[in-house]
């Protein structure tokens, strides 16, 4: 058996998010639909660990996973071949062999995800799966101010999702970015790990502050108290993308690859 | 009766182009889908004029049309009330009042096109349906030198379609710019009129020289000899946009919003 690295890009719209689910009715989930494909290509049961177990609608374009497999075969053949048996929302960008105590969740140390929103009246039917939109304007100054108290070590219980059973809600924010183009709001945020809905919850705020619904200043005292119930619903899961995953030390992570267009 | 202009968005992926087709078999056609929603708000039928009739498959965030309509609401209404009507993948992004003489097709002097390309091994799952994909890399000195071969007032008769009608294939061509962004490239051409399937031709030819298939000399030569047979086959028709359209005087068309993506 080989420990194997994969980086992984997919169209997150057709998809129930990222985690296979027991059940009556089988999900379309990412890791199920990447799990059938392993499993067919080596002859037995394989089981992936993700970086980050995405949302139903959440797209990617530098998931990791890693996994056991018993083919011993070059990492460009297992990239190839599995290019060829899933479908064209899901496309392996890289594989390659990983040291045996490489795991692509426990040894992540960063990830950067980015939140495309798209503001005003109308958004553009081009983008309407990939960016999410409100069809106000946001008042640019009351955003960045939101953007930024997310930065630094800090207890997120705020932003935490429902039911969410993690251990300590406790994350360091590295980069906590915000930059227009036009209407267009493009969030980028790293930290070392997220809460479920956290980048979701983060752009729910800046979406309440650049409406004039919460001040930065009462924003920064609900962060403060954890009281989630208090915190502005979060933004639609298909104005989200999980961009790069950082492993060795803990540098940014980069991109690996261009991001859903060009311009 | 007003005679009105709208700026439409479309993501053509699910239309069989611009034209109402006549058959037995209704197409569903952006000319089609807007028609049924104007001649619904007004009452009567309405027949639109648009200023460049796209294939099936391709996109427009800047498509003008025109129109004779009777009821004589303020256009930011006949908009609001389109928007209401029309499918999540047409939206009409502007109205106005035109004076009585004004032809979305007739009176446009010069109209924006997009082409975007990715090439390599594999493309972003989030962009097979806005930009095309080659596995190839292509080499960007000889793609610029073709790119240039297309500009001034010539013509185009090697690259028109099969059947087309069209009295005279000349044009002039203002602007015909390759950019890279990575592995993706985008080329943008502004003319005075484009035959059909013309932009997606100079794309073949670009794809053609890129590759190392035909030298831009070769290019050139049947680009003067006018033998559409010789050309390289045109490239897919989802890579391609309607950008803009300019009317007044003979100005570059500038974008009316922004492309798709911020990025």
């Amino acid at each position: 058996m080989a420990n194997m690295r994969l980086t992984l890009a997919y169209d997150g719209s057709d998809f129930e998010g990222w985690q296979a689910q027991a059940g009556a009715r089988p999900a379309r989930t990412v890791q199920a639909v990447l799990e059938a494909a392993l499993t067919r290509l080596g002859g037995q049961p394989v089981a992936v660990a993700a970086a980050g177990r995405t949302d139903a609608g959440v797209h990617a374009i530098g998931q990791v996973v890693s996994f056991e497999f018993a083919l011993e075969w070059p990492a460009e053949r297992v990239q190839r071949a599995l290019n060829g048996l899933l479908p064209p929302d899901v496309r392996v960008l890289a594989a390659a062999h990983a040291s045996a105590d490489f795991h692509a969740r426990r040894s992540a140390c960063a990830k950067l995800y980015r939140y495309e929103l798209d503001t005003g009246p109308v958004q553009l039917p081009t983008r309407r799966s990939l960016a999410a939109h409100v069809p106000w304007s946001l008042a640019p100054e009351p955003v960045a101010r939101v953007a930024a108290l997310y930065l630094g070590r800090q207890d997120f219980a705020a932003l935490r999702s429902t039911g969410s059973s993690v251990q300590t809600s406790v994350r360091t924010v590295l980069r906590s970015e915000v930059r227009w183009y036009g209407a267009t709001l493009v969030y980028e945020v790293v930290a070392d790990g997220f809460l479920r809905k956290m980048v979701r919850s983060m752009v729910g705020g800046l979406i309440a502050a650049g409406r004039g619904q919460c001040a930065p200043e009462a924003l920064s005292a609900r962060l403060a108290e954890g009281d989630r119930r208090r915190w502005p619903a979060p933004a639609a899961a298909h104005g989200l993308t999980l961009v790069a995953v950082a492993y060795d030390g803990c540098r940014e992570p980069a991109p690996p690859f261009a991001p859903h267009s060009a311009l």
